[in-house]
């Protein structure tokens, strides 16, 4: 089935402790995108500026994303310096230019109107909500959000909140929405609060689904070597919510794949720098690495009584 | 089969955003062997003051830990003050006297010389080695070691690494020991400087096997609730070896399902204030905690092709 996504393209300035690329086409949507595109039609809605070149939007197109939503606007296009240190966690924030995203209003292109499935990415909640209210009924709706609008529109995300059915956020946007340091009640209050079902995606750590009666816990996929974090989230999500597309059903057991295909899309955005992670996977490296994710997980039925030793 | 253990036996002063608690038995022997006890005969090769109790003393062996090796030493018990704040990982530390800890040299009563399973707990790599010495070659030796020993005495410490099979550490002391941020690259490096597997506890984010060409990963067991996390890392060790004693086999699913265990260990553990959740467990408590475990993380094989939507 295909997804339609609204949210930002970008250009980063990225310096890790081993590398430094700038320019590098990047932002949400794209990382969201790219992910997804092997799953699933993708439909992006997004706002570039005028430095914006055709070798860049080729970098969608040749994943077979639909670009008719890309909207060109005068200026310059959103843009991002940033840098790691040793501790791939930390990350500091050089420079951030919003150009031509400051103003970003979406426009939906007449046939993605009835598109089934939306994603959207991390935006102003109210314009969440004016995107949602111009499609037909998408089938399952899944959007983002970021510790700015859960600070700054906390009542346009309540009605986000209530509008969706999936909500993808970090541990710490979990804990910022709910006023919950647990994770477990972050992620159950999150699903009181209209979603019916909630990601909380916790970096190196993994990601935890939760649901009415469901909970799954997955962990990252293990990574001698992680070449630029950049964008993990959002693969993560391009994977999740391609796959739940593509299989056009979301069964406990389609959940818990989807977080694992999620898991599998983030370790391949990670292990090289900026979206080239993204760009030349085969059906074959997916379903490997999928299978090796499982193997690093599972265990088997317990053989032993326990107790008999402390009658001893 | 019955594991010999030595360590710290501890009172605990321990203040959580909830409650206080005063005077608790603790220390990593005590959480290790409570944890243990409900897999394998457990002796205990510790030190106490004349401060410590017959009560004190009933808490082990009610659970049929054998203290013949508990010395009473004059003077007083190690005792810890310690706080954790509303972010449960932080913990502020108030005092730490060591007592009749300070000068420890395990005495190992002699029908304890043929123990198949050792586990060294926190103590001096010296007084490590010297345990290990004086016993007959036991059939697996695990060990434990935290970041005062890695910086203060790291040739003793590597020697311990030679002489043991199994080292069980938090991850920032794999990160100390070896120098790697990355902790698939520590755990690597680890089991390249003598034991054959190390496994790495990561707090409430689970923890990782390492042995050659084996990887295990497991998320911690979600608790809407944790009242006291003190003693999980060591509870978490009593269930891990605890279960391969039990078994006498470390074959990779045994390794697997012994990680299960420890997490199911630890998560009871940390319910409840000081060692008070590992008191009362039932069989069918374990058995439904595993398999609740065992639910929240396993994921069935894919079913689906990527790729094909790229060439819309």
């Amino acid at each position: 089935m295909t997804i339609l996504t609204v949210g930002s393209i970008a250009f980063d300035d990225i310096k890790t402790p081993d590398a430094y690329g700038m320019r590098q086409l990047g932002g949400s949507a794209t990382y969201f995108s790219l992910a997804a595109s092997y799953l699933a039609g993708v439909r992006i809605v997004a706002v570039v500026g005028d430095d914006f070149t055709t070798d860049d939007e080729s970098i969608l197109t040749d994943k077979g994303i639909c670009t008719a939503g890309l909207e060109r606007a005068q200026g310059k296009t959103f843009s991002y310096g940033g840098e790691y240190h040793s501790d791939l966690n930390l990350r500091t924030t050089h420079f951030t230019e919003l150009g031509v995203f400051e103003n970003f209003s979406p426009k939906i292109p007449d046939h993605y109107h009835d598109t089934p499935y939306l994603f959207l990415g991390n935006i102003a909640p109210k314009i969440q909500l004016e995107v949602l209210g111009k499609l037909k009924r998408p089938k399952l709706v899944a959007a983002d959000t970021m510790n700015f609008w859960i600070e700054g529109e906390p009542r346009s995300l309540s009605q986000v909140l209530s509008a969706i059915d999936i909500l993808l956020v970090n541990d710490s946007e979990a804990q910022a929405i709910t006023g919950e340091t647990n994770l477990v009640g972050a992620g159950r209050e999150l699903i009181r609060r209209g979603p019916r079902i909630a990601v909380l995606k916790k970096g190196e750590h993994g990601a935890l689904l939760f649901s009415e009666g469901i909970f799954f816990s997955i962990p990252s996929f293990p990574l001698l070597a992680v070449a630029d974090p950049t964008g993990a989230g959002d693969s993560f999500a391009g994977g999740f919510f391609g796959y739940l597309s593509a299989t056009e059903e979301q069964s406990v057991g389609n959940l818990r794949r989807a977080m694992a295909v999620g898991t599998v899309m983030a370790s391949f955005c990670v292990e090289k720098f900026g979206v080239s992670g993204l760009l030349h996977l085969s059906s074959e490296d997916l379903h490997n690495r999928y299978r090796e994710l499982q193997s690093y997980i599972s265990f088997q039925d317990l053989d032993i009584d326990f107790i008999p030793h402390q009658r001893e």
